[in-house]
């Protein structure tokens, strides 16, 4: 079989099921219109821990410690680890990763990382390298807010074009083989499970019906329109996002409505205008059916998030919460999932460079 | 056939040829005892540009546009290219790289980052979702010492332990299939051929007489030893290289003496000293065979670069220019190459984490 479609899509030969997700949120998520979803939320964004970046490996950290909860088996059977995050030099992932002990490939696409492990990884189960493995990203507000921006201790005003970094991680069990329980085990999302710190939403019961698997991936190009704003990422992105999803209809010879929904990371209300008037130029509209993890995650002007959350915890912890159960209970039976990654850094930023994007796309449906 | 041997090494089906590979390094870099060996020497190290991190994707830019020269039917059949770089958000990769306008993977593993782009490289082959694909990975004194030290007009004062981050850049193309006309072209390495700018030594010549491919991998997991002192990042590092090598030796059930060199990335002259101690006190010696490319790119007194060469450049350049020739002309016959890779930033070492090591094997093989 032709694993390689097109210039720059794959389609794997046999499913890779997403047989366990969890996600682990901050305060803010919690009383955000999905608050009720998340595996866990934090009254305390320092998670107890003295500095920003030990809170982002604490969530990392805790999403991973909760998918072994759920499925202890894959304790000892998982072969590697997938990861990143935003921070210089991935700090919130190897200090947050490395008492797990596991084989670990560190990866960075900025906000698009989560994408991006879920490609990598459902390549190496397809390819026969691993049986199981845990794909895992995160972000927090705090530590971005240092990394690319001010202290938060500054003050500093936000335009409303910019994106609000989600606190939070998303981490994911993949693996090759259907869970043979599966039938006998069909599961409740039961949200707060492991929580109960602080929720302002009632928690959400979605019964699993469907198994859940990664079909196929389209992979991210940088694409630079030379925008510079870093209050504006979401116009940054909006460009990759059309690349990769243009790339993927042509090459899989697909129109939009081959899917339920096609879903972004992070563009927020700014992004996804200039997503949807770039896909139209190109022929497509997927109007009908765009969602945007950043939109999804916050009241925006209730929480003054303004554009939306961002950041590489948004949509992993989106998709663990939110699109995933989904899929599992029917409701959604294909969607196409576009982590998006602005590429800069506070270095690159200050020496005037531009802000290219890259967008990694994954086909997730119910088996 | 069972890819996945031990715990946490894989067995490639095929070998995956390395069809070409390339080199670009600095001027210091060409001073040394490696210096007639890069295809590329600069006596500019900003290579004309105008801020150090714009140089460093230069260098990588360099690495991968004299690949392409080398194999120019590559240049519309490269399918992913797998990348990294050690400066905040991997910039030097974004910018380096963009123009090539192929899918990318951004990685990071500190300056274990050319060995995790092998192993993921290659995996992606065997697997099939790639025929071609290029990994490249690079670093640069100035922006490095700027990233994770003091900018170099503040002439700090280096111990001896330090290690000197080497400015360059190695690339390298993967491939499914052996060269079709091989036996036709068999190369001359000649080095310094796009150069000219500055070299102190006589250009080396060594004849092609095998292919060279990858066949096995052994991923590397995150090693704390609680080492807090980033001027002996040998030291940090040398923990997480014995544990690879063990883990892989063990994997495999083979000897050191299986490989004609067993060669790490930048531990440096301090480092190799912990390897070889920790090693022998798990039952192994590879003291006979043991070389590291961080001692043999710089004449470390002469130089002024203390314990030796660091960075994602000095690994990756040194595979490029000294070691995969040596087995393209049959002086050896197979190696464990092992980059390794130091897991702090500026961030985390100010906050007083520890440095955490990485280190991730692949065997490289005549053919």
């Amino acid at each position: 079989m032709n694993k390689q479609i097109g210039v720059s899509s794959t389609k794997l030969e046999s499913p890779v099921f997403i047989r366990e997700w969890a996600s682990a949120v901050g305060k803010k998520e919690g009383e955000g219109p999905l608050g009720g979803l998340f595996d866990f939320t934090s009254g305390d964004d320092l998670l107890g821990n003295k500095t920003w970046e030990e809170a982002e490996s604490a969530f990392q950290k805790k999403a991973v410690s909760l998918l072994f909860e759920k499925e202890q088996s894959a304790v000892n059977s998982v072969r590697f680890i997938l990861a990143g995050d935003l921070l210089g030099q991935e700090i919130a992932s190897s200090f947050g990763l490395k008492d797990f002990r596991v084989p670990m490939f560190g990866l960075y696409g900025a906000c698009s990382t989560c994408g991006e492990s879920l490609s990598l990884g459902s390549m190496l189960i397809d390819g026969g390298f691993a049986d199981q493995l845990v794909c895992v990203t995160s972000s927090h507000f705090a530590s971005a807010e240092k990394e690319f921006r001010y202290p938060l201790d500054y003050g500093s005003q936000r335009p409303p074009a910019s994106t609000w970094t989600v606190t939070g991680s998303g981490a994911y069990l993949l693996c090759k083989d259907r869970d043979t329980n599966f039938n006998d085990k069909q599961k409740s999302e039961l949200s707060q499970k492991n929580s109960g710190i602080y929720n302002s939403m009632p928690a959400c019961f979605i019964e699993r019906k469907h198994e859940v698997a990664i079909t196929a991936v389209t992979t991210g190009k940088i694409i630079d329109y030379g925008i510079k704003d870093s209050m504006n990422m979401g116009a940054c992105m909006a460009p990759a996002a059309c690349d990769t999803i243009y790339r993927h209809l042509k090459d899989f010879e697909r129109q939009p409505d081959y899917y339920d929904k096609i879903i972004t990371g992070d563009l927020g209300i700014v992004g996804q205008k200039v997503l949807l008037e770039l896909l139209s130029q190109k022929g497509f509209d997927i109007s009908d059916r765009h969602i945007d993890c950043g939109i999804e995650i916050f009241n925006s002007k209730e929480q003054g998030t303004n554009a939306g959350g961002s950041g590489c915890g948004c949509a992993a912890s989106v998709l663990a919460a939110y699109l995933l159960p989904r899929i599992a209970s029917g409701e959604w039976k294909r969607i196409l999932f576009l982590p998006t990654g602005a590429l800069l850094s506070k270095v690159s930023f200050n020496e005037g460079k531009s802000i290219p994007g890259i967008a990694h796309g994954v086909v997730i449906e119910q088996m």
